[in-house]
């Protein structure tokens, strides 16, 4: 097949950020695009070749759209399954798999995958119901304090509550659940890896996630992580495995826990390019957008190497700010050294919103981070 | 004004690929485009918020795409400049100018600009026709040989003939030109300016054309140019000069000769993102299509440096091979270390017609023209 013509399409699934960055890439391969988003002002409907509006959890909308198209990729996890198993028994190449995303979709399933192939990760207990919960703490099987995480569609931090005593637990939904045990950790990190569909496999450097001192958010991505380099390499090799044990094709993001004992947990993986890997736009040889495409339509893996240090700042919302957006003291941040915004194009700014990023690089990654404590003290996400 | 919003809208004149790289940028910063161009296949079609099919060298066609933005810039120079004029009188800013984009048209008026600006550049006459051209011989107020160009539209090569015997002067149009003095040099160079509508300037490091040995080519362009300190830095500042001459604002593309004993004579330049610093998007720190954003906007300049060695390699169509474009051997050249290519999106190949470039990226800069030596033998654009 010759992807450098118009005669090939790609469908995409989900229209946002990734989706919009996915794109300065088919761009520049001048690959034929066909993205399908709910929201009629999706960041993807500018860049795409065609646009399609339709629900991407409804099985008619999803698999009349996998019928226009010769290769399926995603960036976005939550999409009706079923209509995928569908199009892939049918002959469509679909990446990731509809296996995978179904595994991903239910972190019930998802943790019961890492003990079934040998991947650390914290210990849990599943539930069908929450309140199947209160059952096993009379029975003492389980034991405060615990992570509780429902099972499906829990991401960026939604459905997801540390439970410390009986009225934690107060105000959950009745849902399938699980209840994972609290390791103290001394650093998040994430790796990418990027698999062909030929096999190749490349992993990007490990990054770290910085937390706010106070607020549990995560404020950098920074890459390399400060951490030993014998942690690093078991990072790099776990998330390799874990890769192989989806048998996946295209970007895998494994975020993981670094224990106080220096063990790595896996704590979940997202099956596309990944926030983590934002920073290496600016900074890799080959970015994580670029290396997605590449992956998927079984070109050779590009360089994950960095060209130099790179971080990563979200651009959120501010509290006490919802409806159309301003960007303050722009000015003053595109000022300083090797700083890129990247601004995702939606109209209206709410609390924490994901609005855009700001990347900064530098070969002494000591600067760069210096950098980017301005960059985060200066830029306000607000509303009109 | 607050660009980082949709009130603003860029107006762009010419979509072709240059355009196309242009709004990589505008989408990252989410600047609301329009953008005119004669074909309904630009390849800026996709990418902009809203297109325009129209005339760049009609009056009408022009003026009423400037009433319909903030602030008008190029990606070609070929355009009704009568048009800007009575735009810019109306208080549209234009950047370039229309009076810099009047001089540049014109080559003739073009190195007159040089020599009222103090400025080397190769001497020349200046015809009204071609045909006078034979009077100046016969009067021996010229000599055998030199280099005739065609005043109008004479870029990329046409409209450019070395003139060694009468017989060469057969069949040239007899229009307004000019014949320049054939000057040995050893290197053709060039570097980019930017200037911000503060008047803030950046330089970008000296590029260096390397040809083909037998046909006259341009086949490599290096970053940096392997030339000496001092003559990379008399070259810089000739384009800080030319750059401050023009009263410029946005990136000035200045093209020179090193000649055998060492001076530096600017040949022409464009005033506008420019096929020299097309390694800028793999290579600087800031891309050479952000940088005219941000000098068009008054936003700070980006840092010119780069993180790495880059090489470009032009993708032009292979002679014999005109229809619907084929790209051979692509996969070989995306194996190679640091190698990305641009495809453009014109849908037909014809001899030498620019279809894309490659960029080769390394941090040893012999290593990256080593693999770009490789990239030139292995690629091919043919037809089907």
């Amino acid at each position: 097949m010759n992807y450098f013509s118009s005669d090939f399409k790609l469908g995409i699934l989900g229209g946002g950020q990734l989706g919009k960055m996915l794109l300065y890439d088919t761009r520049k391969f001048d690959i034929h695009t066909v993205v399908m988003d709910p929201s009629e002002d999706a960041p993807c409907r500018i860049g795409c070749n065609e646009f399609v509006q339709g629900d991407l959890m409804d099985f008619d909308a999803v698999y009349d759209f996998g019928k226009k198209v010769d290769l399926l990729t995603i960036e976005i996890e939550n999409v009706n399954v079923e209509a995928l198993e569908k199009l892939e028994k049918e002959g469509l190449r679909i990446y990731p798999s509809p296996a995978t995303l179904r595994t991903i979709q239910n972190k019930a399933k998802q943790k019961l995958f890492y003990i079934d192939h040998d991947i650390p990760t914290a210990p849990f207990r599943r539930f069908a119901y929450t309140s199947e919960i209160h059952t096993a703490l009379r029975n003492e099987s389980i034991d405060f304090p615990f992570v509780w995480k429902s099972a499906r569609f829990g991401y960026d931090g939604r459905g997801v509550k540390v439970i410390r005593t009986y009225s934690d637990l107060e105000g959950l939904p009745d849902v399938e659940c699980i209840a994972e045990d609290m390791i103290p950790f001394k650093n998040e990190l994430a790796v990418i890896v990027a698999r062909n569909s030929k096999g190749d496999m490349v992993t990007y450097p490990v990054v770290e996630m910085e937390f706010h001192p106070s607020a549990n958010q995560v404020e950098y991505v920074i890459c390399p992580a400060r951490i030993a380099p014998e942690v690093a390499e078991k990072a790099q090799l776990i998330a390799l495995k874990t890769s192989r044990a989806y048998g996946h094709t295209g970007l895998l993001a494994v975020e993981m826990f670094q224990t106080e004992d220096d063990r790595i947990l896996v704590n979940e993986v997202a099956p596309r390019p990944h926030n983590s890997g934002h920073y290496s736009i600016e900074a890799s040889y080959t970015s994580q957008f670029e290396q997605h495409l590449r992956a998927i339509l079984g070109l050779p893996l590009g360089n994950a190497e960095s060209k130099v240090g790179g971080i990563m700042v979200n651009l959120t919302g501010e509290e006490g700010h919802t409806g159309k957006v301003v960007y303050e003291n722009m000015d003053t941040i595109m000022k300083m050294d090797g700083v890129t915004p990247h601004i995702y194009g939606k109209k209206e700014t709410r609390p924490f919103r994901k609005m855009g990023h700001v990347t900064i690089v530098h070969k002494d990654i000591a600067k760069a981070r210096e950098i980017a404590g301005k960059v985060k003290d200066t830029i306000r996400v607000v509303s009109v």
